[in-house]
This record gives structure tokens, sequence and C-alpha cells, in this order.
């Protein structure tokens, strides 16, 4: 049988400034690294940048469950470690700084300029840079936001072990996040606004059948209080426009995704929700410009999803713009 | 941090004659065993029927490198072997039998019947029946067929260590196969029909420096001599006409794939290849019926595209056939 291919593993190189790229990948999320595999597979140079460090919005799951493939489930982190480890078979520039724009953007060579003020040119880019949580948009998140208004269960919930804690949202993320946190905090109230759980069947019954839960339907947070961080919700009913207190130390919010902020200043064809729409190959209506992942109008965002999104992209962004150039 | 969940184990379960499932997979590679996995995650009753054991293609794929994950590559048979376990956790139902029909299939109820004369009922098929390699069409290859003549490199390649073997194709797949088979035989032919290699960049690199692998350009196989096996094989040129001759143990054909012929009796709408149009939810033009995976109208065939359509089939088999009638 075959000998075993011996796996060289490379550091990430550091871009420098000018230099030119056959693409830039904005977003390290798992569309983006699919996108830079695939990309490096098919030869071309290529830059990932990303505000944050590589894993996206998986990286802040708790268990991935539905990548199939991992037949114990594995952890959001965990994962995100192991896309990042396999781009380390092959040469790929990585810098962690947030797009701020895109200069000549219809050119056959855009210029990628970064909030640390640095500049790349490259012949295509693909958008990969995700989505952000929503915000309630009321004055209360501002005030306590990392002082017991979070948006990430996995990130925040450990200082909260033994405490009780509310989590705002009606949907499938608000389900996850309060499945999560029941397993270490004493007590947890779902503030519902809805009067049904829009979650995936396995997740909702385990929710609605958890003793550490108290679903609160139907009912608004109102405001926060607090010294210092939250001690103390109010709660308002959507029914009977009752208002009624509880005690908390900490309000996960859930209400929802939308597209990242960081390519707001494009001008891309977007749906009425604001993501960006493609065609099946993954382009936008700029040439040279693909996106991929959860920032594009599509049904169903999840890591296997934007996985084949980021492939698709690369494959075409080799085929439309890199060989046609050869 | 919350407990570490304990994964029970499950048996597949057979499924019984008449047996009522809310979806029926046919065929058990990538594709199918995530729509099989996203639809025991959303409570439906499953059954997938496959006439082969479970991995489709991927599993006579040596190793895997751009199923991003898996930092070190993966074989084939092991990413095939890992999503079974991972479809291990749910309670699905499972049998090796060739679907040979589907009854009433614009029916609301649709009856599967198979070649152990089985029959079962359901409300929704997702047909991942994937590809099959596409024959040469001349005389020699039944005649020889396992005794020299394969279609999988990965499965009967270890027969030939220290042999000398040919490939025949001018493609990905032929060149995957040429570069895994080139690691334990002595002597690689690959006979290209065309004057170029069709091949992901990397992959072509390999190829063409590889000192085993010997390309013959813009030849064909004219035709195979031997007494009980694959002894010699005469070549024709495209350019010159000249013929010539090898001694080789066995031809690998990888001359491209089909679309399983299992599904052929039912009046899909096609493309003009023979692949099942489906719109962006995998919807197929029957109500009821989905397809996914290689099998499907698309451009890019590979384990992440399929897992990705798996999926998103098995949401809308949810969310229109399922969901509709609780």
């Amino acid at each position: 049988m075959p000998k075993e291919e011996t796996v060289v593993k490379k550091e990430k190189q550091k871009p420098e400034f000018g230099e030119d790229f056959d693409v830039v990948i904005i977003g390290a999320g798992p569309a983006g690294m699919s996108a830079a595999l695939c990309s490096c597979r098919a030869k071309l140079k290529v830059l990932i940048l990303d505000s944050a460090l590589p894993g996206g919005e998986a990286s802040t799951a708790y268990k991935v469950w539905n990548y199939i493939g991992f037949p114990d489930g594995i952890l959001g982190e965990n994962l995100a470690k192991k896309m990042e480890d396999h781009l380390n078979n092959y040469d790929i520039s990585y810098s962690c700084e947030k797009v701020e724009d895109i200069i000549n953007i219809s050119s056959s060579i855009k210029t990628i300029k970064t909030d640390l003020e640095n500049e790349y040119n490259c012949k295509a880019v693909i958008v990969c840079s995700g989505l952000e949580p929503k915000e309630i948009d009321k004055p209360f998140e501002k005030q306590f936001l990392g002082r017991g208004i979070s948006y990430y269960a996995q990130c925040d919930g450990e200082y909260y072990q033994g405490k009780t804690v509310a989590v705002f949202g009606s949907g499938n993320c608000a389900s996850y996040a309060s499945d999560y946190l029941a397993e270490f905090v004493e007590k947890l109230y779902l503030i519902n606004p809805k009067d049904y759980l829009k979650a995936v069947s396995s997740l909702k019954e385990k929710v609605m059948n958890n003793s550490v839960i108290d679903i609160i339907w139907d009912t608004e947070i109102d405001d926060v209080f607090g010294i210092d961080k939250v001690e103390k919700i109010k709660l308002l009913s959507n029914k009977t426009g009752q208002s009624t207190w509880l005690d908390v130390s900490c309000v996960f919010v859930y209400v929802g995704r939308q597209p990242s902020k960081d390519i707001i200043s494009i001008e891309f064809e977007v749906d009425e929700a604001g993501f960006i729409l493609t065609d099946e190959y993954m382009r936008t209506n700029i040439p040279g410009v693909y996106a991929a992942g959860d920032i594009r109008s599509k049904q169903i965002r999840q890591i296997a999803t934007a996985v084949s999104d980021g492939m698709i992209a690369a494959v075409n962004v080799e085929k439309d713009i890199i060989r046609v150039r050869r």
C-alpha cells in the first residue's frame, strides 16, 4: 500500500504593504477557510484578513453535531482549530486586520485598505465576513455590555457558573445558548418575545424538557438595572402589558444575526435583509468579487453550507479570474 | 464548564416490509449520510437504501484533502466510516438494497420497491445515488473486467504492487488515480486521449513531475490482450494514427462518471448530461422528491458540496413535506 504522505506544517506568512495576491479572502470562518484551502490547492497566492482570530462564529459554538465526519460532536473552537491546521499545509498569508475599503473595486486589480492602514492588491476578493449578533437596540444594551449583557454564551458563559441568567430570543440560537448554559447555571429564564420556539425539533424538545430552564413566553425585556453590572431585569408581557422583575446576573441576547458591517461601504446587490446576492457560482454583482457563507443571501446558514460555498467561490475565482489571465 | 455529553451509539435498524417512513434516502454516500443526519436531527423517521455499503464514491478515494477539518488528510474509507459512525448517534434504518422503482411517485405517500422485492412507504424521497464510472464502450472492457480492467484504483490497486499498469483518462480522477498508484507500482503509463491534463494545479504538477509516471499524450487504447488476464495493450495515436504496444498488468479506466442508473426509470427533469435538475432547495420536478450530491446538475462534485446538498435537502423535506402535515 502507498506510503503515508508526510505533512509538513507551515507558518502563516505576514503580508507586506502593497503586496500582490491572486485572491484576498475577507473573513476566516468556515467559508473563508474553505475558500482559502481550495485556492491554495489551485496554487493561487492567498491572503486571509479577519479582524478576529480564525474560526468565525463556528468557534463560538459549543458543540457542533451537524458537520458530518465528527461522530462524537466537536467543540466549535476545536473544529475551528482543525480547519486552521488544515490550512497550515499550504503557503498562505494571514493578517488580523479589519477591511475598511476596497479601492478600484471594479478594476482588474483591486486594492484592499485595512484599519491598520495597510494596502494589499489582488485580482479577486471573496467576502466571507459572516454575521454579527443583532442588538435589541435599547439603551441598557450598550450601558451594560461586558458587564452582564453578552451576545456569546460560549465565550462569556463560564463566568456565570451556579448563577441565575436570562437568555432573550425565540429561535434556534437562543435555544442553543439556553441548552448550553443550562449545563452549569443554577437557573435560566428564556425570555421569549414570541409564543413559540422556532428551533430544530431535537433541540426544542431538550430545551422544553430541561428543568433548569423556565421559558417566559410573549415577553420583552423592558429595562435592566444594576449598580456596576446587571442585577435585575424588568419584563413586559406582550399580552397583558404587565411588568415583572427578575434577579439575574447576565442577559444573553440572541435576537438574530445580521450581515457583518465590515463590508457595508461596498455597493453590493443585497436582499431585503442586507445579505449579499450571488449566483450559484458565488459571484456578486461586482466582477471579481465573490461572497460565500453566512453573509450571502441563502436559506441555510450552517458550517456545512459555508464550507461548500467557500469551495465553490474558490473554484470560480480560479476559473473566471486567474486562469483566463495566465 | 458543561459536562461532556455521553454519546450512546445505536445499532442501525433493519426496515420491515411495508414499513412507513417520513423520508427514504437513496444512496449512502456523503450526500445521503448528511441528509440522513439532518433528517434524524429534525426527528424524522429515516430509511437509507444503498445497493452497496455506506460511503459512496468517497470511500473509494485514497486520501481526501479538501474536506476541511482533517488537517492531515483522511483516507476516503476512514471518512466514510466516521460519517457512518456519526449516524449511529440516532435511530435510523438502513438496508443494502437496490431501488428498482418508486410507485405512486406523485402521491403524498410513495412506495419504494427494491431488488429484494421489499416495499417501503414514505412521504418524501431524497435521491443521492451519485455517479458511476463511465465505460469506454469497447469489447475488451467487459471481457477483462475484474481481470485487469478496473474502475477503482483505491479498491484494486493493491494487487499491482511492483507491477506496470496503465491509467486511461485526461482529467482530475485519472490524475488522482495515477498519483495514488504511482506510490507502489513500478511503472505507470497515463494514456491520455487529449493533449492536456485537466486537473487541479497542485495535482497536475505532482503527476507531471513523478518519475514513475509516463504520460502518453493524444492516444487511445485500441485493444487489450491476454490469455486469462490483461497482459498487453494496443495504443493508437490520435495524431499519427500509429499503433504501439505496451506490457501492462492492469488498465484503470478513468474517462469520467455518469449518473447512476439506479433511478433511470423515474421521469426526472435532467440536464443534457443526464444529471437531475433541482432548485436551490434540492427539489426535483416531482413533488416530495429531492436530489442531492453528485447526481444533481451542478458545477462542483466534491464531498463538501455533497454534504451541503444533503443538509439542504433534509431541511426542505422537513419544511415542505413533514411540518405542513403535522
